[in-house]
């Protein structure tokens, strides 16, 4: 199917079939714990909105995505999509995918830069009319490399913080040149997914790849934007003592209000046993802070670029680095302290070798604002310019009453009267 | 000072020098726990910012509200005041304040309705060039019955998540004629007056007027906004199990995901034993609910307005009614159930006996934003048209870095390569 | 009824009769949230299982303590009751409570020393057989005094944890002559009135004697035995940043596992803005700590005893002293810092000017445990010899079941299957 | 060493080299987070205080256990040691261990019943004079096939729940011949053991076994014992809707009034999406309960044995059955319920594919007391007559001691006034 030198995932593999398979029953599971794609599928499947358009993506290509890329290929969509983070691809998912027949997927795990940019590339290949993002990596290399495709192009979707922060950027720079969805801005998204679905899945890899506990511990939470407030909550909530540090004042009184403690990096990095950045900032934990840190510190990213730790400082300070567990760096100062970089200061839940993402529950709330957001690209992309838009409210309500409906969770609505009184200023007291 | 038939507070009072030092008492008290204020009035008196202005004021008259009124005093402005509700103001407190040469303050406790809107008339005949509002009642009347003054008002203030929602309402039907500032609507205000205000006063308000315990009851929060999660979150904090209704599949949804049960109201008030409205809204607990509520239930409303609990219905049920207890009216049904309603359905955290509104440091906060925000009126009220207007994000961050410096809280600051960074999308993975 | 010269209440007030009919209003709202009392009450009054016995009582005297005492005297005892600490008592329901034919209360509020012991002379010339203390004033007083009494009494209970400690210490010294039951020890007493009922009520009396708020505040708890875990942790979910002082390790790993900050009162001092002693020991907060507190700090004691914080100390310090707010005396230091104590630094949950004691609910489990313990003494008071006991299990589980039952809870019981499978040791893996 | 016919770990091994380099490094990871066990080690190096004892291990053979076994043969000891659970077994760790001169490790992961009970007999062919077990499979043993042993046996130490209930019930019988520390009954083990440990571990267990949230799950929890205390606090932190079921009145009522809901398992099997089991009773969720549960649910096990979910009732009413993902047997009803068991009902943090057990620095506590109880047999073994012992205070204290400071976490000690006054009875209000 692919026009590129790059080949899809079934020619990286010795044995595809066997990495389908288990590829599916990943899948499988995931799925039947997405209930929202799981009804959103069906009404695809029978409409098909989506019929003649193709989509490019770049995402943490496992499980969970999948289910995603699979209904919005019952859509009736032709998609090519590559990974958008070297570790987080899972070969046999990619494997699996691929083998669907409106499915070219280019993901493989490990490979180096060029073979990333490669991969692409390729998908860009496939000229597609929409683009899903995880960090506007699409976006990027079409407006760079591909200006022509732009014409062609109904809108994009993009899911991640950082994305978003750099599609805004773009956009007040008057260079982002068709609609791109802040999916990533949804109140479904940022709640859930940044706070439930990082806080959770951040915890509970560190915990797993270092066999430590949280009780009693002094947890360093760097940003307190909605993923910091999520690892914040959930620490909390294992016993931790949180630190937070941040750079904006009314987040810094917002967590010191919460109960915990504020203060710069500085300080904190003296008393911190664990070390979490999720800022979405580069070189927050730096030379000066690592010369403070005490023997066995853990240092951990939530953020979505591996820039938060400064681990080229780190290795300069070094005396002596080596695995002292699975995904678990050691780097040994020259007075004997120990300081511990996980999962190479790469996005902790993705990276880490047990590492699986968020939670299943958590993306399906996601991935059901991307398919919505997909479909209304279909159906009213000519009515959105260029540049970054919001998603409409309707869209986000309509994934909230598919997924209360599914948990069996029923809620009140507004009488006549209380609509009437919501809408009116003439009342006294 | 006025022109009015209606006196201010000291014609009253049997004793007005006395109840103005208690009043000046309470007012120190607040004000040694009021560092945002302390801050800015320093500046006020000095620079006198608010010379020449007329301020006309519907607030809670208690002592951390004289505290804000005292501070714009000081900037130089004239002030006169009312109650924006006739349980909640101190007469002690109203006293104090209209003993100081710049203000009058018509606020006296338990007047009627006739009295009531005679005050706000009294405060308007002071020709105020900028409206301070609690419910907006301030705004109303003047667009209602003194349209004439509007031309030489530079501007308002609205503090109420109630106010702000109904001068929405009147600037969406081109009815608000002079901007507002929605000091409602800040971070500031919302994060911590609506949750941490709100939510810490209400339950204590409640607890000290009953005597009874939140441990293992079932609590019943109608409404998950600001208020409703501040509410939430404190009564699960004092091991209460909570129960959320609401109408928005959003927030229904994010209760939910907080651990929360959700139900509509007619289920929870099967199970309930304190229900708790936070919605703003009118008939939220109602005759069916009433039917089915449990003896000995607890009813109390957060919201500004005493509209949410249909009182009269519950009245028409009752075969019975007396005072169970200071604040508590029992109204006993003809099975011998007792539904007891505390501060008869007001705000509870301000109308039951004890009640003392919101704690102080939280007021401090909202006060200073909305210091900072009639001082910006007077500076550059003519850069904003008529309407609903956000405070500035400059303001609200001001008065977040007084508060976290008054209480020795540091910080981080972006350095030179972070806000670059922060700026830029051309990084790519 | 009495043969002394200290009359009962009446005799105090110079309205009796109104007195009693508030008193019996406040005892009405509490009966209301009372079920195991008004279960237990249903059995005594029907079977006068203490017919013949002479109760002498120490409490402290409010509506909640009013409801045992009368379920006592239905069950047939004669009762004299006196208070166990000045400033606990509500002459309302003294006067009550003394209206009733079996009942002679001697308990009035503010009362100077010689007066109350003078009170508990009077109830010593009742005779008791039985005694019901909180506190132990009521068993050390017949101990010194009235030693010829001790042949003829069956037993005691004593209730809280400084009396309990107070007995054991005398037991050890074969000083007890009778058999009292450690009431205090109970799995029912500890967990729910110490843990729940302490720390809710502290705090709530705290915030409203002084309308602060606990969100963002370092509150100092001194002590993490079970009323320290209770305000701990109720003070956590209110937000606040808890600090804890220990001098048991085990309990100090405890505080620091569980996330909060552990360090000596020392460091405390520097950085607390509130202070809650619950240690049952004195001097815990000293000279050298007033000396480096904040200015604007408080300081209260949820501790048995007024001798947690050392006030002479503090007074010794001080330049000037005056009421901050009803309930609130500021110390001011010659550097200017205030130092408000509040309630005098008595039990802070009693003795604030609006404190109400412990919960409602919290009390209906203790008393119930009471009321079970003296129908014990009655039935089987011979089996026990001079000394401290603990309450026999069955006791406190009937107790269970009857909230759990009352509150609509219902729970599993063993199969014949697994009862037999606990009692064994001869299983494999 | 070993005179039976069953061999060591390295026979069982292809690679025993490699495993052992492997066991190593997870022990050296372990042990840098070990500080109580590195304290001990240090002092048992340099005293020899276990020379001439040999001691019979059955326990969980990974990283953590085998610190506390080499900080017993650095102690001085000769040790045989076999696992207690055929799938806690880490094969490499056992290597390490078996690699030491005075240790012999026959512990391998995976084996049958025969092998799994030919290991144990192994073990006791070393003529223990000290057994530590976790389970009393090891005192079992000695009783019921050695009993000649027993009286060169100085006594025993034994760490679960289980294992503690299983020793009372036969020293109730009188069939206990040697003295056994209950090391799980010490506050030590209870409270970081069982709660902490048990209760992070095993979320972040099925967390990381599912790629499931808890945020908004309905989580039952069977038993509020220490291990469900932790359970239930651990799930609620991360926003599940916990649900308790107990056979106890005093502990459903604890559970009620923490704000959880409390119910039988016949109601909790038809709302719960997560069953975790922690009562160490058997038959705790079975036939009944299976048939009513939704579909997806999850079924854990956190107690000892594997008996608590009647496996072989589901595995009846099940039409297919198959591995849904690695750790995860999923059970198809005729009506198409899946019902999803992880780890086959066994203790679910240590049996799990990726199960890693306790926390390290939660086994570093127990482990320390566990030492500390070993010496405390051998230097005053002599003075415990045969029965189930508790742990002294001492040993207890010291260990919190050396933790708290290796933690850097200071705290207070009695004045003399104060332990003068803790012992007094003789002070007055």
């Amino acid at each position: 199917m692919s026009q590129t030198a790059y080949p899809p995932i079934s020619e990286h593999l010795d044995d595809p079939e066997s990495a389908r398979e288990e590829g599916r029953r990943k899948m499988d599971w995931a799925f039947q714990h997405m209930p929202i794609l799981t009804e959103l599928q069906k009404g695809f499947e029978d409409e098909k909105p989506l019929s003649g358009q193709s989509i490019g993506m770049a995402m943490h290509v496992e499980a969970k995505t999948a289910n995603l890329v699979e209904t919005l290929a019952d859509g009736g969509a032709e998609i090519a999509i590559t990974g958008c983070n070297p570790l987080s691809t899972h070969d046999d998912v990619s494997a699996a995918l691929d083998s669907h027949e409106n499915i070219t997927s280019y993901a493989v795990r490990g490979v180096d830069d060029e073979e990333y940019y490669a991969a692409i590339e390729a998908v860009i290949d496939h000229e597609p009319t929409i683009t899903v993002d995880d960090g506007m990596d699409m976006v990027a290399a079409i407006h760079d490399d591909y200006p022509e495709l732009i014409d062609s192009i109904v809108g994009g979707c993009e899911e991640t913080t950082t994305g978003v922060h750099r599609l805004r950027a773009m956009d007040a720079d008057g260079a982002l040149n068709y609609p791109v969805f802040a999916v990533n801005d949804t109140p479904m998204k940022r709640l859930f997914d940044n706070v439930h679905g990082t806080g959770e899945s951040s915890l509970a890899s560190i915990a797993m790849t270092t066999n430590l506990s949280w009780a009693g511990k002094d947890v360093v939470v760097a940003g307190y934007g909605y993923c910091g407030k999520g690892v914040a909550q959930k620490a909390s909530g294992q016993n931790a003592n949180v630190i937070v540090t941040e750079v904006e004042p009314r987040r810094a009184l917002e967590a010191h209000m919460e109960g915990y403690e504020v203060m710069p990096m500085a300080e904190a990095a003296e008393v911190g046993d664990v070390f979490l950045t999720t800022t979405g900032n580069r070189d927050v934990i730096v030379k000066e802070h690592f010369e403070t840190m005490g023997d066995g510190v853990l240092l951990a990213n939530a953020g979505h670029f591996d820039i938060e730790i400064d681990l080229d400082a780190l290795d300069d300070l070094a005396v002596d680095r080596y695995e002292a567990r699975e995904g678990v760096e050691a780097y040994e100062m020259d007075d004997g302290r120990r300081l511990n970089v996980i999962a190479e200061g790469r996005l902790v839940n993705l990276a880490a070798p047990i590492a699986l993402g968020h939670p299943v529950e958590v993306m399906d709330q996601s991935f059901g604002v991307q398919a919505a957001c997909v479909r209304e690209l279909v159906e009213n992309g000519e009515s959105y310019g260029p540049g970054v838009h919001d998603v409409p409210d309707e869209l986000d309500e309509e994934i909230a009453e598919i997924k209360l409906a599914a948990e069996g969770v029923e809620f009140d609505s507004l009488t006549e009267t209380q609509r009437e009184y919501m809408g009116s200023w003439e009342h006294g007291t």
